[in-house]
C-alpha cells in the first residue's frame, strides 16, 4: 500500500523509523530482536528487521504508514504469550515487530460509569489492580495475566476462568482506539453502554489478531468487586463404573477413561445447572478435571495435593462470588452440593475453609495447564454444554484408536463447553511416537467437535497455528467474508500476513 | 449484481419470485401492501413493487438472488416498530419488501445451555413467553416487545429497560443465519458461549438495519428467571432550589428546569451507585423522570397515578430482581433507600407492596414515553453517566434559546446514560412552532452530546432518519470504514439501500 514518499529500501525504512520513533525504540541488534522473533512456548521462530516500541497512538500509526509505503509487514506483539504464534513473525516475509510494551498508561477511572480507559501495552494485571485499588473488579484472568497485555487479549479475545459470569475479553470491550492499515486512527465506541450510531466495528478487532487493526487504547468495563467468595471441590461420580446395559459384560470391566470423563462432566454439569440456579448466576468459575488430568496434576512430590487423595473420579473445582455483604455464600454451596452428594452425583465434597483452602484448591487446577516432560498436543475446543460428554467418550475413542495408550490431559471451563483436550505419550514410551501421530490425532480430535457443532479454538484463536484448519474447516461462507473484511480492511497486507486467514 | 438468468422487468421478477415462493406469499395488491410501506408512526412512506413472506432460509436467499439480478432492492421487515424509518422501503428505488413473519418458529431450548434458537419473524414477546415456560430468562424488553421481531430487534440492536443488568440484543446472541447480499447463506455462531475460530461476524448484522445481510435465525441466550422482585419509586433531591452561588440572588428563584432535571439525574446516579454495590450488580432496571415528564405523565385523568402526588422533582423508578430464593431484596432496597433518604439525595420514597403496586409505578414509566398531542421532537442519545447532568443542563439550556417555552419530556434509562430527550412545543402554543425549529433544536441537542462524547442514536439506530447526522457527526476514519464493509459485503447495494449509510 505505497503513499507518499514510498520506499522499498529496508534500510532507508529503518532510517524512518528511528527518525520518527527515536533510535532507542528502533532496534536491530540481534539480541534485543532475539525475544521477539519467538514465542513464549518456543514452538514459532521468525525474523523482523527491526522491532520498534512506539510511545503513543500517533507513533503506531507513523509506524504503520511507513511500514506500508515500504511493503513492509507489522507484527503487532503484545506480552508474547499467545499459543498460537500469532504475535510471532513470519520468516520469508519482511516484517517489523511492532512492540506495544511502552503504551502501558492507565488513563482513567470512571467510578460512576464503571469502566476504566488504558494503554495497549498495560498488562491485564495491571488493571485489574488499577481497578482493584479504585474497588472495582476487572474480571478478566488466565494464566499468562502478569505478562500478557491488554492488547493481545483483546486481540485474541481472551477467556480465562471467569467467562462463565462475566463473559471474554469481547464482552468486557466498550471503545477502542486502533490504527488501520493505512495509518488512520479509527476511535470505536467511546465507554458508552449504548450507541446504536452504525455498525459496530470494534468487534472486529477483537479477535482480529492484528490482521485488521492494531488496538493502541481501550475502554472495559469493571464491575462490583467480589467481597465474598465460596470455593469447593468434589470428585464427581463418573469414576463410577457405569450400569451395565443389556448384552453388555456384567459388573467388573474397568470403566474407560473417555466414559469416565464423559460420566464426570454430565454430573459437573448438573451440579452446575444446580448451582447457577441457586445462586441467581453468581457463578464465577466452574473447573473441571478428567482422572487423568487429576492424576497428572497431583503426581508431583512437593505439587498440588488431591484434597481426597489418589481415586478414579473426574474432579469439579467451583467457585461463588459475591459483592453483597451480607450473604451466606458459604451455605448456599453446602446445600447443593449436599443435595448432589445424596442425589449421587458427587461422591465428596470439600469447601475451603478461608482463602489458603481455597487457593489450595485452585493450585489442583494450576497444576492441569502445567507443561509436561516430553510434551503434549494441545487442544482447545467449545461444544455446547449437553455435549461435552458425547465430545469426551467420541474424541477419546478416537485417539486411542490412532494411539494405543495415548494418555488424555482433558481438563477446562465446563460451564462454557471449553474443554483443553491435551495428548501426552503412552506412559513410557518416547514422546516421539505421540508427535509422529499429529496430524492424524488433532484432525481426529476436531472431526469430532465438527460433527457436535463445536470450535476447533475456543479461546486461544488462530494464529498461524491453526491457520490451515480453519481454511479446512469454516464454513465457506463465513470463510469468503472474513476475506472480503480482510480485503477491504486491508488490501495490501501489511498487518500480521500469514496469521488467521 | 446480476448472476445467471438476470433480468431487469419487475414483471418477470414477480413472477420469478411467485414461482418459488408462492403467489399466496408474492403480493402485490394494494391493499395488502399498504400496511408495509408506512412505519407504525406513519412518519414514512414509501413504495414496493411487492411484499414476499419467505417460509425459510433458502426461501430468503431465492429471494434475495431474485431480486439482485433484478437490480431491485430488499428492504427485510419485522414487526415495523422500528423509529427511524429503516424497515420502510423508500419510494424512488425499486424495491421488494422481505416480510419475516412466518419465520416464527421457535426451533429448540437448551435448558443446560441457556439458550433458545428462533426464527426472524418470532415476536421478542413469543421468544421470552417459551424461555419462561422452560422455566428461564429471556431479558430483552420494550415497549413495542408484542409486536416487534427478534430479527427486527437484532437487526436494530434493541435495547430497552433491562440493559443495565443483561445488555442489550447484542450481548444476548450467541449465534446468526443470515443470508448475504449475494445470496449465500452464512451460520455465525453456533450457540457456543465461546469461540475463536476467527473474526466475529455476527457483531456486523447486530445492528447492521439489514444493509449487510438478512437475519434469518438467532440462538440467544437465556438467564435464570426472576423469582423475586422489588420495585421501588422515589423523589430525586433535584427539585429543592440549589444552594444560591455567591454573587446568585437570594432564596425563592425559580429553579431552571434543565437544572432541576440534572440535579436529579446526578442524586438519581448516586441512589443507583450505591444500589449496584449493595446489590451485587443486580439492578435490572433504573429509569428516570425529569419533572416535566412526571408532570405530563400523571396528568391524564385515569391515567398513571403520581405515587407522592403532585411535585416538581424528578423520579426514580429502580427494580432489583433475582433468581435466588431466601434473599430479601425488598429489604436491601429499604435500607439503600433509606440511607439516601437521611443523606438528601431523595425526598420521599415508595417500595412497592406486591406486583399490582411494582406495576402501578410501572405505568408511571411507561405513560412517560406515551404519544402526547401535537407530536414531539424525538432524540435517543447516550453519555456516560456521570455527564447525565451536564447534558441535561446544557442541552435544556440550548433548546430554551432557540424556542422560549419548548417543554422538555426527558426521560429514560439513567443507568446507561441513556435519555430520551423529547420536546414539546410551548403550553398553549401551535404545534407549528416545534416543528418550524426542528432542525435547529435537533442540532443543538446533538451537539451538545457530541461535545460531551456521547452518542445521538443510542438504542433506536439509524434508518433514514439519521443517515444524514451519521454522515456529518461520525468520526470519518469509522465512517470510511463502515462504507468499506459495505461495499465488501454488498457491492451493487441491493440491501436496504438509504438505510444508515
Amino acid at each position: 500500500m505505497p503513499t507518499s514518499g514510498s520506499t522499498t529500501d529496508p534500510r532507508a525504512l529503518i532510517t524512518d523509523l528511528a527518525a520518527a520513533i527515536g533510535a532507542r525504540h528502533t532496534r536491530t541488534d540481534e539480541d534485543t530482536l532475539a525475544p521477539f522473533l519467538v514465542d513464549e512456548r518456543r514452538r514459532y521462530h521468525g525474523a523482523a528487521l527491526a522491532v520498534v516500541s512506539p510511545a503513543d497512538t500517533v507513533d503506531v500509526a507513523t509506524v504503520v504508514r511507513l511500514c506500508g509505503a515500504a511493503g513492509v509487514a507489522v507484527v503487532p506483539q503484545g506480552g508474547n504469550t499467545g499459543l498460537c504464534g500469532g504475535a510471532t513473525p513470519l520468516s520469508d516475509v519482511p516484517s517489523v515487530v511492532l512492540s506495544l510494551r511502552r503504551m502501558r498508561e492507565i488513563r482513567r477511572i470512571d467510578r460512576l460509569g464503571r469502566t476504566i480507559t488504558v494503554g495497549a501495552g498495560a498488562t491485564v494485571a495491571e488493571v485489574a489492580g488499577t481497578a482493584a485499588e479504585a474497588g472495582l473488579l476487572f474480571p478478566l484472568s488466565f494464566g499468562a495475566e502478569a505478562s500478557a497485555q491488554i492488547g493481545g487479549a483483546l486481540s485474541t479475545n481472551a477467556g480465562g476462568t471467569n467467562v462463565l459470569r462475566y463473559g471474554s475479553a469481547r464482552a468486557l470491550t466498550l471503545g477502542l482506539e486502533v490504527v488501520l492499515a493505512d495509518g488512520s486512527v479509527a476511535r470505536l465506541g467511546r465507554g458508552l453502554r449504548k450507541d446504536n450510531t452504525g455498525y459496530d466495528l470494534k468487534h472486529l478487532f477483537v479477535g482480529g489478531e492484528g490482521t485488521l487493526g492494531v488496538i493502541c487504547e481501550a475502554t472495559l468495563a469493571l464491575f462490583p468487586p467480589a467481597r465474598q467468595r465460596a470455593t469447593a471441590m468434589a470428585t464427581l461420580s463418573g469414576g463410577r463404573p457405569p450400569a451395565p446395559a443389556t448384552g453388555s459384560p456384567a459388573t467388573g470391566a474397568p470403566e474407560s477413561d473417555g466414559a469416565a470423563s464423559a460420566a464426570g462432566a454430565g454430573a459437573g454439569l448438573e451440579v452446575l445447572g444446580r448451582l447457577l440456579d441457586a445462586s441467581d448466576g453468581r457463578v464465577s468459575a466452574c473447573e473441571w478435571l478428567s482422572p487423568t488430568t487429576r492424576r497428572l496434576a497431583c503426581a508431583q512430590p512437593g505439587g498440588a495435593r488431591d484434597p481426597f487423595g489418589p481415586g478414579a473420579e473426574s474432579l469439579l473445582l467451583v467457585e461463588l462470588t459475591s459483592g453483597q455483604a451480607g450473604e451466606d455464600l458459604r451455605r448456599l454451596l453446602e446445600e447443593v452440593l449436599g443435595d448432589a452428594l445424596a442425589d449421587g452425583l458427587i461422591g465428596d465434597a470439600t469447601v475451603a475453609d478461608g482463602s489458603a483452602a481455597a487457593e489450595r484448591l485452585w493450585q489442583v487446577r494450576e497444576a492441569a495447564a502445567e507443561k509436561r516432560a516430553g510434551g503434549s498436543i494441545k487442544h482447545d475446543i467449545a461444544v455446547v454444554p449437553a455435549r461435552t460428554p458425547d465430545f469426551l467418550a467420541q474424541a477419546t475413542a478416537a485417539v486411542e484408536a490412532i494411539l494405543a495408550g495415548v494418555r488424555v490431559n482433558a481438563f477446562g471451563h465446563l460451564g462454557d463447553g471449553n474443554i483443553h483436550f491435551n495428548l501426552l505419550a503412552p506412559p513410557g514410551a518416547d514422546p516421539h511416537v505421540l508427535f509422529d501421530s499429529e496430524d492424524l490425532l488433532t484432525g481426529a480430535v476436531f472431526d469430532v467437535t465438527e460433527s457436535l457443532g463445536g470450535s476447533f479454538s475456543a479461546e486461544h484463536g488462530i494464529g498461524q497455528r491453526w491457520r490451515g484448519e480453519l481454511a479446512r474447516r469454516k464454513p465457506p461462507a463465513a470463510l469468503d467474508l472474513m476475506h472480503r473484511i480482510k480485503a477491504a480492511l486491508d488490501p495490501a497486507g501489511v498487518l500480521n500476513p500469514g496469521k488467521v486467514l
